[in-house]
């Protein structure tokens, strides 16, 4: 029998904590540097924050209905920090109110969000979450190349 | 009523293919870049892995038996790659045997892990997991940095 880890109130609070996080990460940025500056080979951070507002939704309405609906790539950055600001905001509350859609037996449920990876819905989900918190640790890197003190990461 | 979303077996498999991919970060690197090259103001990857052998077995212990048992400081990372990577695999069997071993009702329980913090042992346990997702992604950096392609981030 298998047990209980982690509830829906629980995964919606600490995603929400990362989301504020990912928020402050953001604002720490010089407006330039949030486009200009990246590591070799890499995007700036505007172009990070734009990929998970432009996968996070699209994951968690397959995980409602079982509709993978993919966009056709990444979409662009918002061009100035408060409009991306805007963005992410508008991001963060329609993710809020759509985990509280996701049916109960779909989280254990396998199914294959892309072809060729099947998981459990709860492993999609996820993979959205760990994505953002990769990607905000390499804002933290660009910060500290700027000279900026990331914000705290054990405050949520 | 609370659904849950997340059960101890996919907790396990899930944090397992996280420690894969770190263990292939940390593999990737040329054995010198692993100690020597950092961000301004920041650790090498080595000493980051130290980190997460240092701090991830007492955050389980603390789950398990309610006594918080912190080390003074964060451990010297063992001094060549194929012996840092030697503790991370031991660190990695002993957190999935521990895993097993956290009651079921501490994981909604709240508790204090360092005084001032005081949250569900889910949460402590998920930090150190996303303290491992955030200093892989800043490794993910260095190696580009050095020229060095990282791992793919969706194997696990």
């Amino acid at each position: 029998m298998d047990h209980t880890v982690l509830t829906r109130t629980a995964l919606i609070e600490h995603w929400l904590g990362h989301r504020r996080l990912t928020r402050r990460t953001v604002e720490a940025f010089p407006e330039e540097d949030l486009y200009a500056h990246h590591a070799p080979g890499m995007r700036s951070f505007a172009e990070m924050v734009a990929e998970l507002t432009t996968w996070t939704i699209p994951t968690i309405r397959g995980a409602i209905d079982r509709t993978w609906r993919w966009p056709a790539g990444t979409r662009r950055p918002a061009a100035t920090k408060s409009a991306l600001l805007e963005a992410f905001d508008e991001d963060t509350a329609e993710l809020a109110r759509l985990l509280e859609s996701v049916p109960e037996a779909r989280f254990a449920e396998l199914d294959e969000p892309v072809p060729g990876r099947r998981e459990a819905v709860i492993a999609s989900l996820l993979y959205a979450l760990d994505n953002e918190i990769h990607h905000r640790a390499q804002g933290f890197v660009y910060l500290r190349e700027l000279g900026v003190d990331p914000p705290e990461f054990d405050q949520r």
